[in-house]
């Protein structure tokens, strides 16, 4: 097991640029950073990890939470893997990496984080799936580590974040579906306690009082981010006491299941009850085309990163200028599934 | 910043509990490993990662080493997030986390895990996407950290492996549309170096080969794992000089866009073309019916981590008996994508 001083001498190279290149940092050429990943590995280096997070605040590594469980990525959640992409995109420029931090949903977010954070292999942090009220926010804020969430919360230590435009999308789907006669509108919801479920039922709702029209709650359906939460959302819309004519689904895991389940029941997707929802790399494959939201999650994903380095002394000048709360527009592409109400 | 010593006293517990619960063992309760973990948490103490690995060769982290990038996750693959799903549910029970290592595929995956292992922040690796020649076992190997493959490679350093029983699936599927008249039997490959895609060639062929047929090379589709690349097989299969009759899909994720494609060019699974496929979230919703392979990802996931300890002092003991090399089967599920031949 060799040190760092063995290392630099094997390679005649200085302990200060050996060090660089181990770190990843910009200024070593790439020739060199091989040579001494090589001899690293040849000679048995193992990095003080720890010490260099304590001298330098540098790991090396952004870490990125996110919930993983059966009921989520166990049924086809697509939506990180995207942002992902995107994020590397940027941290390759530094010689960042990127890791996943998977905290499974049977465990508290909270004490995950406390591990993580105790075990401190991050210089900084991407928290995603926020709650109504999320205590990690303060965590991380009273450590001093960066970080940057994917969404808001009702907590707030000010901190930057980027949120999906839901109110966006609850302002112009409503306003659509109403000017085409609905009247009786649903929508979902996340199953849990994500702050997103909140902001887009009450803009939702507020939306509709301007038209005097009401929101039963009946015609909020919570559901799993999933094609079988999909599918119960049909059901359960079928049996309702009022039948609503359209829906909204925030979650773009969900359409697939819900077609089914429509069709099931002989209701088709713009004939019989309007549906607009948000694009996913399967709801390109629905019929009748799914009238949806879009974004670039690549994009996204690079945002996220360059606003997190931006609040990172060491990447600050490149990435200064980034606006560090922002509203993720979302674009309606016209599908043949939100027609007109029924007569009467 | 604490250490641990000024960790036990303020806690007045000792050294070797304090540490015991930070390091996430099994023997200690679960009141006192919050309450470390709160402490730990408010008096600021960071661990020595490295100088803890040093040590005992624990940091209480499983890494899963996977492929990321535009072509891959960036539309919509589901594999992963389901195995994950199934190895969390092991490391749980030993308090032990899984981080997703995301290598992009833009980098060489050789260096990327060079640099893993010069952090040093994982106690035992699961690798995936193995390549027909994979340096990365050899790396392992020589660093003597405790790893596991999903997949298999012609590089062998004796470490265990799980792998899909693409073999099996070759069999049982050309012999079944041999049997129902078919002749021109098309398959697909992955477009890179994966040593899958060897395998089932291989075994194709020879299956063929046994009923005097041969698997024409113009019949053999490369195509990236998404909808994107089902698509383009459509089209390419459409071009054909000898259109095939049949064909079959080792990879799970390009279903969707081959439907799709063959739709737009009026042809139907099952009636036009039989096509044979793997089981997906999405490849439920399918019309008409996918003939195709499933397995349980969770399972192959408790397998894969159940494996792994198995090979790691720690927990020998509790995971002894595993097969440390197996061929994870795939159960045919009957779909009406795959009838019979036509006439002539």
């Amino acid at each position: 097991m060799k040190g760092i001083r063995q290392l630099a001498e094997h390679l005649e190279i200085s302990i200060g640029t050996v060090s660089r290149a181990l770190n990843g940092k910009p200024d070593v050429n790439e020739e060199t950073r091989r040579r001494v990943l090589e001899a690293a590995e040849s000679l048995g280096y193992v990095a003080n990890q720890s010490g260099r997070a304590l001298r330098k605040g540098s790991t090396g590594v952004i870490g990125f939470m996110m919930q993983t469980g059966r009921e989520i990525t166990g049924q086809g959640d697509t939506f990180f893997m995207s942002v992902f992409d995107g994020v590397q995109t940027v941290l390759a420029r530094h010689k960042l990496d990127l890791v996943a931090l998977l905290c499974s949903s049977e465990e508290n977010p909270d004490d995950y984080l406390k591990r993580i954070v105790a075990r401190g292999f991050a210089d900084g942090l991407i928290l995603s799936a926020t709650r109504r009220h999320d205590s990690r926010f303060e965590l991380l804020a009273r450590r001093k580590i960066p970080f940057i969430t994917l969404g808001r919360s009702l907590s707030d230590v000010g901190q930057p974040w980027i949120d999906l435009d839901f109110e966006g999308m609850a302002e112009t789907s409503v306003e659509r579906l109403v000017a085409r006669g609905h009247r009786r509108i649903a929508i979902t919801r996340p199953h849990d306690d994500m702050n997103l479920g909140y902001v887009f039922v009450d803009r939702c709702r507020a939306v509709l009082a301007r038209h005097g029209l009401e929101l039963a709650d009946e015609h909020i359906f919570r559901s799993t981010p999933n094609e079988t939460g999909g599918y119960q959302i049909a059901r359960d819309l079928i049996a309702c006491h009022e039948r609503p004519t359209a829906i909204l689904l925030v979650n773009e895991a969900i359409a697939t299941g819900l077609y089914r389940g429509l069709n099931d029941a002989g209701l088709i997707p713009g004939r019989d009850i309007a549906v607009i929802g948000r694009q996913s790399p399967h709801s390109h494959f629905l019929s009748p085309r799914l009238t949806s939201y879009s974004l670039s999650l690549r994009d996204l994903g690079i945002a996220l990163a360059e606003t997190l380095l931006g609040t990172m002394p060491t990447y600050a000048e490149i990435y200064a200028g980034h606006p560090d709360r922002l509203l993720w527009p979302m674009t309606l592409l016209d599908g043949e599934s939100d027609g007109e109400a029924p007569a009467g």
